[in-house]
């Protein structure tokens, strides 16, 4: 054995599937639902956490976790910049809520990448991970976690 | 040589510019030719790819992979959203066109963070990755892939 | 030692704290102070710089580097977009110009993923880190700087 093994097995790479329950249409905060699944977390000292949402209907973003208000005027925003009604939409086959949720996805984006310090996400004191669910009935919704890092 | 070789030896860092055709402006699907472009992914077990646009009036984002109204809806909804007439632009040297393209590439962004796994890029079913056009005559664009992972 | 000391021992994992110094609401160029902070970027030969602001009513973008219009018309569009006078504001206790900041925050996002190329930033000729503050006092903000990659 060489003298760097410490060091050289202590590189961490995770990937996990995180399947989230059905919600209703709006901004739902999931950091605890989301580092409960990744306990991993706990065993890196500098890294990455990698949240991936695979859809394109749903989103992922960082805000303001304290309080419901916000999450609520999230919805309001969104609803009133990416309107339904809009006269130039031409994919409408899957519902009037299927094109703006399609954009809403995009606005927002569909990961999220989380430093990692010390074995715990180096959030700051105000921020949560909201799933932005843009669908009236999107169902269950998968994520795929990947987390890299120095151990 | 030591024990660990094989898995030290194992670890991917490779960069590559693409370069990507001129296209017209609007939203245009690349996974395919992306992919082509970076026959190493196969050599990942885990990883990720990072897709990094070096311009200020295109971006990438991820969206439905399926059907041609929806880019053509994302086109007609951010060129509403983003008026080339809005009163208050002071940035008009460069065409009515280019502001609006600024902001369209902001909004959006300029990278993409995807997962590999398995050798493969674990997108959602529907996911797939847009060129976002935001000029009239953008010409080429130059992306610069980062691949990272374990092989 | 054994013959694969060298490329074992050059992987990099840096993090660190950036203090950006209190601004007015807008948006700022900031890419020389984040690469005055991080002279280690220098070391490293393929890798990734992650910008992490800890906050949830500002934000990073990348965009235009030459003129100050540009940043100006930012200013203006995302006032437009979001505004503070909106009926639906239920949040409203933290002044007119907080609600609107959380979902500019969130329309640009977090982080920014910039690759590191032989040494340097491999950012395109025009593109400039934007610090976006989108309170009238936001005072201080923090980052935090990951980088990893090969040394």
């Amino acid at each position: 054995m060489c003298g760097l093994v410490g060091s050289v097995a202590a590189g961490v790479w995770l990937q996990r599937d995180i399947t989230l329950g059905s919600r209703e249409r709006g901004f739902h905060l999931v950091t605890g639902e989301v580092a409960e699944a990744l306990p991993e977390v706990e065993g890196v000292q500098t890294g990455l956490l990698h949240l991936f949402i695979r859809h394109t209907s749903a989103s992922l973003t960082l805000n303001e976790n304290a309080s419901p208000d916000v999450r609520a005027d999230f919805e309001s925003f969104f609803d009133d910049a990416v309107s339904e009604d809009a006269p130039y939409w031409t994919h409408t086959m899957e519902g009037s809520d299927d094109m703006p949720a399609h954009i809403k996805a995009s606005l927002l984006g569909p990961s999220l990448s989380l430093p990692v310090t010390s074995g715990r996400l180096a959030l700051g004191t105000w921020q949560g991970i909201y799933l932005c669910e843009h669908r009236d009935r999107g169902g269950e919704r998968s994520l795929l976690a990947t987390l890299w890092g120095e151990g």
